[in-house]
């Protein structure tokens, strides 16, 4: 064991980022511009208003501002939770036999539990600073969801939750901390907007998806002038927020004069990997490294490795506008036995776009042997990680036990994008062996794919 | 707000103590001998072997050593998650509109979610070097057993958790998550043991008690061979494992330049009080300094506030050791009402002396007066405390109003144990209104007063 290098490395408050770092501005080939469905032409910053904050349309079209300055007042409320630490995982090594040095980024450390503050909290202060009175989002695990009713909270906005309907079921204690933050939360589809009453008119069994509670939330912002819609992932301007934790993660690293052969991170829309990889991605683009990118991702949901590049909507409902996405279509519905998050049809319009240029790697993992990781990790880390974050680990596991055969001691990056205190129906159905793998056929892929809109 | 002093405050690696503290070495009147209660003299170390493997027998009778060397191997475990974080809570000073600095040394950030962790890897360390095979040890938040549970499967020890039947039926997911790291858990008063068998017989309806769930434990020890019992508060040993929380705290507040006017803890069985008052406790006795030192018990079991001082069994069957100590009797219930821990009858000998030689004072607050204050607390902190830490918050919010009224800057310190994840019932029940308070008349107390043993 290295003495030199130790367990939990902490830079300082100052070393928070002083700007977002927006990755768009240095990729040479720039992703497809949504297009406003009604036109087919791509949308415009006022178009974008009725659902975003100004401030926030901005930021989800610019294309060319490579650093964006974090208001003060975002920075104050980072300075409670960041930065957070970046961990050299000695004992996962040690466990493993492997000579890779594992390191992993650990964005759990706060209630929300997961990365997902980092993007919140922005969020909620543009729309407080252009006098905004309250948000709509969605939420599946409730992890987003309860990092917005903190933000909210601390912001004095008011704000409505639409919860995926399997997860209200199974994560009452999710919807308490939400509640306890002052958050109004509903099971979606719910009978308060249009869409949640007419998808439960042709489904009353529906357990719900992602993308019917995005087409909820969207309603009440839309048709509330006071409200605006907040989305977790997937959009440009979360990728953005996110990006402070590629950045620290660079500085730690270099405090210790290290950098990742491989950076690794789970993916459902996107948004801790995009933020993860930011300034790694952007330093194979110029030339400067060479690092590996790989992107994890749920067999049951496999937007990346079996998902088609294509213009589709955010949403169930078709309300969004278009984005060129990897994409099993805005009307797949992930399988009930899928536990935890990940469960988004699509994937960042900017991961999508790295990955189609080959920037980036992708692999599905079957849940169980996530679960299997999940549990090592625990066992000698400490940390009981989110399901979401053990795809994460499963691959950095597979990837230094391969160091092991040949004997490479490569470093390894990864994202661990929160904890699993509220996912332990999850684990305690892997414990008891009653947790199933499900991996779709083509037939089963094939009604989502049918739902892809005829554009581009 | 004072921009040299940061929000964390994280010390090294290095600054992990290399040795615990052991506070009795320097009070003037130690406290009572622990007495055999079959010949009612001192207890020998001998006596403990049973019980306790040799080490801890040795710490827990160990009146004179001042420092007692943390073993390598448990010190790379705390590298895992230690330092703690020494945190200004400057977000609730502003809220509360007080003059006050309020500091809190937070020990929630690992995934037993508590301090409890600290005591657990030294008792797991000091078993397997003595080559015993397992444990035994009670729970009753759950707290204690998951921090036991992460212990013993880095150190690859079984162990069994006889967990309050109240907590068992409540908190399904503490016991997944004990599981997760191997253990086994049954539900308290259990048919596993003759006390176990023998409460059930007289009370098949009882929720259980940790004095009860003690004599299971206790009694699996004693009847093993190769298993010895572990008990997460109360004891001398376990002071001592948690004097990290005080010496860290001590090391970060010379940092910048603080110390505190008040220092304020939740006492349950006295275990992370123990631990963060003792450097600041033995400033008192020497001389050097003159903090307030207050514990905060719950009304509904004040030990301190309306216990009596006097010798007592540490469980309800009466099998263990007497000890002198602030106590409601050993036949004491708590309240089902009562959410959460600190629901141990007794309170530590050490702790108890200083209280009893007006070293510490001891206040006792209402349950849904705890909420209100942890409630408060995590929309300015953004960390959603533990019921158990709450009873802190809610004295230090007190103090902190009180500065206003006076207008003093005093610095406060408290202990902020652990995270609230696995009380959403209770903080639900807060929110819904459901949530009762409940102040035990004389005549609830006498059944208890009228277990003690009539000894000393």
């Amino acid at each position: 064991m290295s003495k030199s290098i130790p367990h939990r490395i902490y830079l300082s408050e100052d070393d928070i980022p002083k700007a977002w770092y927006n990755l768009r501005a240095d990729m040479k080939e720039k992703h497809d511009p949504m297009l406003n469905p009604g036109t087919g032409k791509p949308i415009t910053e006022e178009e974008l208003y009725p659902v975003f904050c100004k401030a926030l349309a901005h930021q989800e079209l610019d294309q060319e501002t490579r650093f964006i300055e974090i208001p003060e007042e975002v920075r104050n409320f980072y300075k409670i939770y960041r930065p957070s630490p970046l961990c050299r995982a000695y004992n996962l090594e040690k466990a493993l036999g492997t000579p890779a040095k594992i390191y992993y980024k650990f964005e759990g450390n706060n209630t929300s539990g997961s990365h997902k503050l980092n993007s919140a909290v922005a969020q909620a202060y543009y729309a407080k600073a252009e006098g905004l009175t309250g948000l709509a989002t969605e939420t599946g695990a409730g992890q987003w969801g309860t990092a917005m009713a903190e933000a909210c909270s601390y912001f004095g906005l008011d704000l409505t939750v639409y919860m995926v309907k399997v997860s209200y079921n199974q994560k009452p204690f999710r919807k308490a901390i939400m509640e306890t933050f002052g958050a109004t939360v509903y099971s979606s589809p719910s009978d308060t907007t249009n869409s949640g009453r007419a998808i439960l008119a042709s489904d009353p069994n529906t357990n719900g998806s992602l993308g019917i509670a995005i087409s909820e939330a969207v309603e009440v912002a839309v048709t509330n002038e006071g409200k605006r819609y907040v989305l977790g992932s997937v959009l440009n301007q979360v990728l953005l927020h996110q990006s402070g934790i590629g950045l620290e993660s660079v500085k730690a690293m270099e405090m210790i004069d290290e950098y990742p052969d491989i950076v690794i991170g789970c993916s459902g829309g996107g948004s801790n990997l995009g933020g993860l990889v930011a300034p790694f991605a952007a330093d194979k683009i110029l030339g400067k490294a060479n690092p590996r990118i790989i992107a994890v991702e749920p067999v049951s949901c496999p937007s990346f490795t079996r998902g088609k590049y294509a213009y589709d909507f955010c949403d169930t409902a078709k309300t969004t506008p278009l984005a060129k996405m990897y994409t099993l279509g805005c009307g797949f519905q992930p399988s009930a036995n899928h536990a935890g998050g990940l469960r988004y049809h699509a994937m960042s319009p900017i991961l999508s776009k790295l990955y189609h240029d080959g920037y980036m790697e992708a692999v599905a993992v079957e849940q169980t042997s996530v679960f299997e990781a999940a549990t090592l990790f625990a066992k000698h880390e400490t940390i009981l990680p989110a399901p979401e974050s053990a795809h994460a680990i499963r691959t950095t596991i597979d990837e230094a036990l391969k160091c092991k055969e040949t004997g490479e001691e490569k470093t390894i990056l990864f994202g661990l994008t929160g904890t699993g205190y509220f996912d332990m129906v999850a684990y305690a159905q892997y414990l008891d062996g009653s947790m199933t793998d499900y991996v779709p056929t083509d037939d089963d892929l094939k009604p989502g794919f049918d739902s892809l809109p005829q554009i581009g």
